[in-house]
């Protein structure tokens, strides 16, 4: 065994470092003026649209992002998994929308834990045979379990895929006395483009088909919940879903639940393009999300001209998409003497390395230069890191974030 | 804040719990039968080429790995990043080899940190600018830092390209007192197939060439260490490696060092590939690693006919290829009793969702069903986890290692 005297924290982010000088890089840099610009964004959206925010929480799996929503205004926070949702109540969230069937006993007694420590837990169900389970898994334990339908699309994910399943599987709810049918859930990121139908209208009949799917099950008594939920919305169609949900005459005794993740830091790929589409439908809109998480990173290797190898790799940003170069600063540099990366061209990313293809003509890069990459997919790049920086204008660490995936 | 009592532990990885019934899926599992043999094959493999085993620890940055690697034989850890060497020395690693330039103050002050608390570390270097930078910050501190040279290969990733810019950077090191030149690096996994040159003839070629520019600096009188070193080696080439090393006839002064990383617990998928290659080149081998990583995941949703949906996605599983489901169980049954996952393919995953194509006539699957998944590149997976499941032939848990990325 090493002696045990070093601290072995060299590097390690701390608040007052500076990101350019003190901080091991790559690092990922979550900075403070659009998060908060984005946080307020989706919150006064919601608000807008008479809907409540439940904020996909697997997005960052960042517990104090988690509050900053909560305290922006959200209702709630989705996760994906049992596992999520306990990290989530562990840190102080006591409203949890799992956006996913409740699968195995292992994660049942997860979600069991959880209600029995005073969680508001929802999970989904789309079949008889896990309505079932459920029933005699919680039954057993004297809980009792919130559960929304999920209508899924033909060709989709999970879901039941018609009115009638739907139908069958609320009565089946309806007989299980564990289980409260609290609504209706759908996801409209699924649905792709067919012929003859752009997806965005298809978006907004699937919006409206949750609508009357929830009136239907409401017309045969089969809510029993005072306040009945209606909830989908990714992060790249939220105004149709918005827009459906408003327009449907649904009156104050239905919530609206809005569960977009990735708008917490948007990105520069595609959620950025999925914004260039919806603000071109939104023309009212005077402006939109900004993108808050990149990846910093150092120059490792100059070793031909034209050719950049960066120190970041698949282990550190997320694959959808090769990330961007954005600027470039000299380590050490102030926040301000960014150089620029015009033309700096990711080509290819091994676990721990980026291939950058430099323009014609550069020739002040330098080994230890910090390159500020955008990203594509923001789940995909907060699962890399166990902890974040969150940084001010001059680049010093104001907070550093902790993950729990 | 949630009430405290709940000690929020159910589902969590225990010693002694059933995979098939007390774990919360998707997790992942290290197999104990095809991981002691993957350990005990490759060090076999070295000691029969008189070579030393320093496995690339990044693989799995799992230090009870890292310590049965040690245990088996292995002379050191490979590591890729000064986190990466920081992390293994608090667990008890003290000689480390990064493979990659030292870059960045913040990296030079780990390796710093490392070396007073008494780590060996060796790190790479592959430009005078990079040689200068380690001069300054580890003089002033009064610490000697071991150094290879980098050879890369034309179109490859760092390293140096000729044995001019490699005299002349060893020249460089002579020059800094800090440091001190142990030897010649190379990594031949950025080799591709050129017009008229099968890959392994140019990996032979590429070894043939560190061997003998290591020589070239002997002769020279820049290699002042001891013992130095010559090093190469992945997971797909280290027949050649070790043959080329073995064959060159150079001593026992010069310690050839092997750094393959995923061998621990190979694949199912691109090392696979490598290994049937590898035994077609070597005949005389009755037998090769075997596959010792699985992500067992459960089957959530069967929306429409054909079609499962699994609880697992891109945040479970590498994505440099999609997982192949090699096995299925019932719930809560039992090892020995696996059920066929014959024809079953996986077709996309999501972050959180694989959707898997069943073959026609199957009737038998039931949500909740355990599907046991290959995996392809083995790096990508582990980084998804920090807790693994070791099991043994019962699937029952008999270790949960921590990794720490």
């Amino acid at each position: 065994m090493p002696p045990a005297s070093p601290s072995l924290d060299k590097g390690l982010p701390e608040t007052g470092h500076r990101l350019l000088a003190d901080v091991s890089l790559p690092a990922a840099v979550l900075h403070e003026r659009p998060l908060a610009h984005n946080l307020a964004w989706m919150q006064r959206f919601c608000d807008a649209h008479g809907a409540s925010l439940a904020p996909h929480g697997k997005t960052s799996m960042a517990p104090a992002l988690f509050h900053r929503q909560l305290a922006a205004g959200a209702w709630a926070i989705t996760l994906a998994t049992a596992p999520q949702c306990r990290a989530a109540f562990a840190h102080g969230v006591t409203r949890l929308l799992m956006a996913n069937q409740l699968v195995g006993r292992a994660n049942m007694a997860i979600a069991a834990e959880l209600l029995a420590a005073g969680a508001e837990l929802y999970v989904l169900v789309d079949s008889v045979a896990n309505v079932r389970e459920l029933e005699a898994f919680f039954g057993e334990r004297g809980l009792r379990l919130p559960v929304l339908i999920e209508l899924g699309v033909p060709g989709g994910r999970c879901g039941c895929r018609d009115r009638d399943q739907v139908m069958a599987l609320a009565r089946a709810v309806d007989d299980a006395a564990a289980l409260e049918l609290a609504g209706v859930e759908g996801y409209e990121g699924v649905i792709r483009a067919e012929a003859g139908h752009a997806p965005a209208a298809a978006v907004a009949a699937y919006a409206r088909e949750l609508v009357t799917t929830l009136q239907a099950l409401d017309t045969d008594g089969l809510l029993r919940v005072a306040r009945p939920l209606v909830t989908a919305s990714g992060s790249a169609w939220h105004d149709l879903i918005a827009e459906a949900f408003r327009d449907a005459g649904l009156g104050e005794r239905v919530r609206r639940v809005m569960r977009p993740g990735c708008y917490v830091t948007h990105d520069h790929g595609l959620y950025g393009e999925a914004q260039a589409r919806l603000l071109a439908r939104r023309p009212e809109f005077a402006e939109g999300l900004q993108p808050a998480l990149e990846v910093f990173a150092q120059v490792q290797s100059l070793p031909e001209p034209g050719l950049a190898i960066v120190a970041m790799g698949r282990r550190d940003v997320g694959g959808d998409r090769l990330p961007v170069a954005l600027r470039r600063y000299r380590e050490g540099g102030a926040a301000d003497a960014a150089l620029s990366a015009a033309g700096w061209r990711v080509e290819k990313l091994m676990d721990q390395h980026a291939f950058v293809a430099l323009p014609a003509g550069v020739e002040d890069v330098a080994v230890g230069d910090v390159v500020a990459f955008g990203i594509s997919h923001p789940c995909l790049t907060f699962d890399k890191w166990r902890k974040l920086c969150r940084v001010n204008r001059d680049l010093e660490v104001v907070e550093v974030l902790d993950t729990c995936f």
